[in-house]
């Protein structure tokens, strides 16, 4: 038995125009973004039902979104997300990272807020 | 004044995976999709706070993730979008496409939802 939950829309963009792309969507969206010091994330709104619009500054590569999906058990869901159709094709620093049917990437991520057992389902 | 909010999380797919494409994010958070029939869209999950994960089926194009932001005054939302660095790209059926900083698609729409009042920002 398992849980999991979708938790973050992540922008990804690369460095040179992550001001402009955290401060736009804050903007839109009427937000005040949180930067996760030492990391390559900002927090740029809350969604609902805890749920975030992120952003992550990325090395290298190109602009997109992606979702991220939060679980207290990474191999049994990634299995399970397989099994579904998912294909795995990497893995950093504790994130699994996959594409889904369609070809876009998405990420199965430990346990990372406080109020993931509120949210998740459970599985098995 | 006017009133907007973000409201879809839209996975576009060519038409050829779509099937696969909403089955998966069904199956990986447990819901169960509708199809708006006549329309190329389908509701995969309810995301909390009104908003939705949806899929369009794309006629061409690259699959994609993109974010839809609904309101009541689509020129007024775009005259603001734009000022805050949004480059607007075109429109297609009332919908306005326009770019982000990053150079992300994403979508101004006219008011869909009836928990619209209860969720957007008044804006100006």
């Amino acid at each position: 038995m398992h849980r999991s939950r979708l938790h973050v829309v992540l922008l990804d963009s690369p460095a040179q125009v992550s001001d402009a792309e955290v401060s736009f969507w804050a903007g839109a969206l009427g937000s005040t973004p949180e930067v996760e010091e030492g990391t390559p994330f900002t927090v740029v709104a809350p969604l609902g039902s805890g749920m975030v619009l992120a952003h992550q500054r990325l090395g290298s590569g190109a602009s997109r979104v992606h979702l991220d999906i939060e679980t207290d058990d990474t191999e049994a869901e990634v299995e399970r997300l397989e099994a579904l159709g998912a294909e795995r094709v990497g893995e950093y620093d504790g994130c699994v990272h996959l594409r889904d049917p369609a070809g876009l990437l998405f990420c199965v991520v430990p346990v990372q807020s406080e109020d993931f057992a509120e949210h998740a389902t459970v599985w098995g």
